[in-house]
């Protein structure tokens, strides 16, 4: 018998963030293989205690339990999972490595524009610095989705899982309307049911916490 | 017979980046593992061609051809190369998931912070709306290398690799003192002799280029 692979996340978290933990990315996945999975939690508060930086040097989640394989940042987890399941990734060479690419480009190409792009936001300088940059690996990407329906191996993949969660970052979906592919594609792709799901068993785990700490 | 693996790079950059083009990372890894590779030009006006888009769709190098299978983001391709050799990445699961999770930490919590701020820096700003976030990132990675000379497993891999060529760029190198468990890691693994042959195949590569220019 095969041990459920354990997801990391934190016990609660404040509302702006909820459906937005990166633990959505490892749910999402494993419902879309049908990977059994447990969640565990750590205190919130917790996050920078020599227990947890031992989990996650960066005290962040999610991090991945898998018997004696453990792991940290999602897209390394995601790569991890697309290995048990060819709903996630094909087995073969040529389909592998185009997702390997797509999963890199998502989190080296896209997320290291739109994360710092989000970030710099919050705090409002008239003018975000990575204004260009952002547009342009925008504009190069939906280039690339207005010639077919997934980024690798002509079907859904992990790839695509990673980058319609990095897309669907709210302010970032509020600025995609010039790149009608790309909203198309994100659109697509967040409307699958494992997404769905995922969303609300976050959503929901957060909630719970809620109550508990109401209580307490 | 193996075809050699072919590397893709401009034919010329200007002065600035000659020694920071990304294929660097592709030479290294191959001079680490023995892997026989060539070096194969784009001319660097073309890069936006629809050729080169196939090739990458952001308009950058490096790409790797390994027979029929072709890469873009160079973080793909050294996950591909570390298949290829144990100098790279361990066999068992253990290490390689240690290897995957330091790569992606590499590509999407160390890089996703230092390239905005470098870029940032570029056009000056009196104050870079980074600076915190990249002291915090620095201040965890410093506190990680202090405890072990390497990432992952225990012994050199390609995460070292990754991360080493991340932190030396200049700007970047310049602001390390503060952390210096990081610092003397960077400066272990610079000195490799597989690195130094890489950066100097990677200068004359480019000193070919202004010669044969000069005389067109």
């Amino acid at each position: 018998m095969t041990d459920a692979l354990t997801i990391w996340t934190y016990d609660w978290v404040p509302q702006g963030p909820r459906g937005h933990v990166r633990d959505i990315r490892l749910r999402w996945a494993c419902e879309e293989a049908g990977l059994p999975y447990r969640i565990a939690s750590i205190r919130f508060e917790d996050r920078t205690t020599p227990d947890h930086l031992a989990r996650q040097p960066f005290a962040q989640v999610p991090a991945l339990q898998d018997g004696e394989i453990r792991l940290f940042e999602s897209g390394a987890c995601l790569l991890h999972l697309a290995e048990k399941s060819e709903s996630l990734m094909p087995r073969a060479a040529k389909g592998r490595a185009e997702v390997l690419e797509w999963v890199i480009a998502g989190l080296n190409s896209i997320e290291m524009v739109t994360v710092p792009w989000w970030f710099i936001g919050l705090s409002g300088p008239p003018e975000n610095p990575l204004e260009g940059w952002l547009a342009s690996r925008l504009g190069r990407l939906d280039a690339v989705l207005a010639g077919r329906p997934y980024l690798a191996a002509d079907r859904f993949t992990v790839a695509d899982l990673l980058m319609a969660d990095i897309l669907r970052v709210r302010k970032l979906r509020a600025v995609l309307d010039p790149y009608p592919a790309l909203t198309a594609y994100a659109d697509r792709i967040l409307a699958r049911s494992a997404f769905l799901k995922a969303q609300q068993d976050q959503l929901d785990h957060f909630a719970a916490a809620d109550a508990a700490r109401a209580k307490s």
